[in-house]
């Protein structure tokens, strides 16, 4: 797998524009993206937990019902969320009216908003914009398009990935690797060309967010399109685990949106044969498709509102997977653990005190921290007490822009990471008067 | 029930004292505290849900197990948490050396640390100021004692009450009441003096805590007095009511600590009988602890770390009082609506964001909010849309120090309250650096 250029629009066949049409106040600023792949797709989404859902999240949940998305318009400036009835109907009609210009089904179309709540999208805005913005679609236009979803973020986050499926033979690789679940990894070969010889794909993402970040999830908009050709079922399941492994293990402020959103289309335009079941097709592209997703929640950590490190916590040694992500949430999400990374201050009680609230066992007599970066590694803690250590050294490790907080729980077999950022003063600046 | 002054020697016969061991690095503050009754008492305490529990929260709670706990020596600067087998034994030496020095059991002696985590207690300090601690107890010494356990704390924060039992008459009012659950307020007489004339009885509190503050508990250490006679099941209960209804509905940043506990001691000095039973008399009691309870919650939110304004957030209408509850302290406890606080930003998007990720059921589509404050009342949304209204008369709402705001979440009958305060620069930096 190596990682290319061109965003959302790595992958063949799926164009991308981005223009503005007047929603956010800054006339420089675009705030309407359209993505499109030229064929179908297959697709798959998942949305926030939120109970307040904008009407975005609405209207692209009933679309998706279907696996068929395979264009998605999205607006920054205005979540359109709190907008009763008349915000619904705004976004039905930003499908309707995206779908008639590309001659495609409403139902094949999804809908983004993101920006301030509660406040009546101006529809109009957008429908003025339709035109241009499916006039300007093109295999360049993934950096318009991203610019346009962006709204406090502070830096492009977009990632593509090249890679191929393993071991090329003949015959389809989805229903033979389907067949044979128990063998992944074993001899024999499955094969995912008639020729032979395997196509590489592609799979490509822009995600947008940086405050109002939390597990399940953030205000987040991250469209993911590939060449790949897999069922709506199979990357249901593969976005779902990419998912639960990256997006939802980063915290910024513990705000859940109400406008989450993750998508990801599926055009098969690589020319490689149907990835319909699990086996190591499926397993090689769900594998890629989580390398991307975690290279944008580390992204979107390091742009975290006011942000001014990386914090990554990881936790070894918990009784399984999900407990060790419980307690590296707990520690990135601590704000007192946020507040003694901006000072660069070595303070690892803070983070004692949170794996201990994170609603998780683990052996606090066995537990270790180390604090890490680029300049070294300061172990602070072993067996739940002090270690001695220099406060001079572990502040030049902490002033890093890519911090590791490095756990041991006990001596379980569970392992995970978390992101997150420090809380700096800037994120009370962003935050105190965003609207205006 | 009157405000009255005193703090935790207001009830009669507890005495207090505060001074300085030299644990606290600056030269000029307390950070040794002792309270103590000249009587034999009956106690209840809760205690912090952290799985990360400091020395003295595991010897506190072994020795109010018997629930006949009567001193209590705190110190501030050092949690004595993360610190080990030797911090253990240093906290069993701080309870086993205050009893001796009062002449009393170990087991009824209570110890409470708070300041860093992570550091050895220097015991030797604490035992060399325990002579002069137990000498300068006296009867006017709940100031000194108070001053002692701050750290972060900016305001002294303490009440106390007097207060009647109901319906003087003759005979013993625990027993009777506890004979008669079913007639609450009915017209039969309770009796709480062999006289018939009712004695006054008081409530005292002092508590420490404005950061690491979230519900159960915070980093808080609460010490509440009475000269009420009440036994140690029934002091429980009431507790429990009374922590449940005020610091577990105060949020200032999420943070559980280590250290938190919250302790009453009832000495019986006011000769009143024996509550021992529910019942009208423990019901006035337990209301009058609410209170106090209540009173020093809405007094750690507003000393809150680096607050500028307190926010009181009101929930009506939710299925029940516990899902009401639930719907406040996610809304008081939203960094972004913090933040929005912060900016007298009237950012009501935030709220019902805050309201959906609660965890709780309630109709969004029914929902209104409400800013408000001595400079009147702003509905800002109603049924999940919004409302018109002045953004410069919002603005002069929240600029007030106290803010409320107010929800109804549908048509339940559940109402609740919570406490917590805005985000500001202050919160930073008083968290970026706090060990040095």
């Amino acid at each position: 797998m190596k990682i290319i250029e061109g965003g959302i629009c790595a992958p063949k066949d799926f164009l991308a524009s981005g223009i503005r049409c007047g929603i956010k106040a800054s006339a420089a600023k675009r705030d309407l993206a359209l993505v499109f792949s030229s064929r179908p797709c297959t697709s798959a989404a998942v949305f926030t937990a939120n109970l307040v859902q904008a009407a975005s999240v609405t209207v692209s949940r009933e679309h998706n019902q279907a696996g068929k998305i395979r264009a998605l318009i999205a607006n920054s400036g205005n979540a359109n969320a709190c907008t009763g009835p008349a915000g619904l109907e705004a976004a039905r009609r930003m499908a309707q009216l995206t779908a008639e210009k590309l001659g495609i089904q409403a139902e094949e179309t999804a809908v983004a908003s993101t920006g301030v709540i509660g406040v009546p999208l101006p529809i109009e805005k957008v429908e003025a914009g339709i035109p241009e913005l499916a006039a300007s679609l093109n295999s360049l236009g993934a950096d318009d398009a991203l610019e346009a979803i962006m709204t406090t973020d502070t830096r492009k986050k977009c990632m593509a990935v090249e890679f191929s499926l393993p071991e090329p033979a003949v015959g389809c690789c989805g229903t033979e690797s389907g067949q044979d679940l128990s063998r992944r990894g074993g001899e024999r070969k499955t094969a995912f060309e008639a020729g032979g010889e395997a196509s590489p794909l592609r799979i490509g993402a822009m995600v947008k967010g940086s405050g109002m970040i939390h597990p399940n999830m953030a205000t987040m908009i991250c469209v993911i399109t590939t060449d790949a050709a897999v069922t709506a079922p199979m990357l249901d399941r593969a976005l779902r685990r990419a998912v639960n492994r990256s997006f939802n293990r980063l915290t910024v402020d513990g705000d859940m949106s109400t406008n989450d959103m993750a998508l990801i289309m599926a055009n098969g335009a690589a020319g490689c044969c149907l990835i319909d079941s699990e086996g190591p097709a499926w397993e090689a592209f769900a594998l890629a498709l989580e390398e991307v997703c975690a290279g944008l929640a580390r992204a979107m950590a390091r742009d975290g509102e006011g942000a001014t490190r990386l914090v990554t916590v990881t936790v070894d040694g918990a009784a399984c997977e999900e407990d060790a992500a419980a307690l590296a949430r707990s520690v990135a999400g601590s704000s007192l653990v946020k507040a003694a990374c901006f000072g660069a201050d070595a303070n690892w009680g803070r983070v004692l005190c949170a794996l201990g609230y994170a609603g998780v066992a683990f052996e606090p007599e066995e537990t270790s921290v180390t604090f890490a970066s680029a300049a070294g590694d300061v172990p602070v803690c072993k067996n739940g007490g002090s270690l001695p250590f220099s406060e001079e050294k572990a502040k030049q490790v902490l002033l890093e822009e890519e911090i590791e907080i490095r756990v041991v729980a006990g001596k379980g077999p569970g392992r995970a990471s978390a992101w997150g950022c420090d809380l700096s003063y800037d994120y009370v600046k962003i935050n105190g008067d965003y609207r205006s």
